[in-house]
């Protein structure tokens, strides 16, 4: 039998096409805006809901929701009082190599905004996570993740203070945290991660100024260094319809 | 300085609390109704919305937006006309092991229900990503997937029919692809993911029986064998509320 796959690869094959065959109205209109984005390429402005509502005559409401659909899926974003064709997702890989790396290596240009820097004696859940001694002091450091001056994430960090004890008179939080424990001679020996998607709580959306209940991935990271001594613990939300994560799998 | 650390590991520190101090009232609620789980444990129903909103004094509809986000994010689930407390995401390992094994580790029952098993020509990008020739039948093999006899995912397989010519004959649907494979000689070199956030389509919505839009995480997987063959190309979509993933990094 002949395939329908004329869509980009990886695209999802006769989605929105349930098996009776009856597909919702505004489904319907989301597939065909998504194949217009794909005619009209990156940062072009999109017609108006109106326009949308005329062409394909119907409500401006069911245009609405096919838009706001794929601005959460990042296929679209809202720019001033229009709305532009995004570009494609971040992919970050997953490993111990920092954010700045990554973002990086992509052509981008990370940054990062300090949102608070708290020491505080390590409380028993963290210690039974970490392996920390519960009461002894650590650092949070929470920073805003950033890719060409766009906010993108939130990071906490946990880390010692033994281990970085001026960090909060030496270390620039605008730059990288990990290239910082390098420059102490720290090296990271290894890590366990947990993904998940999770929404964005009202004080991070604010913090990340996206809309709230947007989809997000989070990333919870526990490592240690080659000693196999607790180093930090991680909790890393990055914005769902801005980033993918990538991993090389050996058999 | 204290800490406000008296949440599960891992949980958003001080979320939901923007820097100016206000949270938003279905919020405020959201939070005590998480508190409210925690002390009824797993299984257990929850008040009804009437209940609730008589409790903390609120419009039932700010406990109907509060009850929807636990849900979206896998903390409470819908059971019959009632609203129970979730047990953990599972978590599967980032690996080249399969989803049966991944199930069974966590002490679940894993089973597969056939959507659909077509075979067509190898279309351009399918072989541009993978590296198998364009024109040369492939399947494409569609499954539901299950843990515990309930829905929790979508996995769709392209392979060569060259490799596994008989995959429509003698090939038990319910049953591991990857073991399968395996019972052909046939074994895993390495492979490239790629995991996303996307919202399940209304078809996808139908066939994992979801809400629809329910935040999804998604799995592209190009895989070779160990001569750096191509072997397959999957794309697999798991409820977000239902799972997460691991991995264990090396610096």
């Amino acid at each position: 039998m002949d395939y329908p796959y004329e869509q980009a690869p990886g695209a999802p094959v006769r989605s929105g096409i349930p098996e009776h065959g009856r597909i919702p109205k505004y489904y319907a209109v989301k597939a065909r805006i998504a194949g217009l984005l794909e005619q009209l390429g990156e940062d072009s402005v999109i017609p108006t809901e109106r326009d949308l509502a005329e062409r394909y005559d119907v409500a401006r409401e069911t245009v609405r929701q096919a838009v706001r659909e794929l601005v959460l899926e990042g296929r679209l974003r809202r720019r001033g009082r229009g709305t532009v064709v995004a570009g494609p997702k971040l992919a970050q890989p997953l490993s111990l190599a920092s954010y700045t790396e990554g973002v990086r290596r992509q052509g981008r240009t990370p940054g990062r905004t300090l949102v608070t820097l708290d020491r505080f004696p390590c409380p028993a859940p963290l210690a039974a996570e970490t392996g920390l001694t519960k009461g002894e002091p650590v650092w949070h450091l929470e920073r805003v993740l950033l890719a060409d001056e766009e906010r993108v994430g939130l990071e906490s960090t946990y880390v010692a203070v033994e281990r970085v004890p001026r960090l909060d008179s030496d270390f620039d939080a605008d730059s990288s945290f990990y290239g910082y424990l390098a420059a102490q001679g720290i090296s990271f020996g290894d890590a366990d991660e947990r993904l998940e998607t999770v929404l964005a709580t009202p004080r991070e959306a604010l913090l990340i100024g996206t809309p709230p209940a947007l989809p997000m991935l989070l990333i919870h990271r526990v490592s240690r260094d080659t000693a196999g001594r607790p180093l930090e613990r991680v909790r890393s939300l990055y914005r769902g319809d801005r980033f993918s994560f990538t991993a090389h799998l050996q058999g």
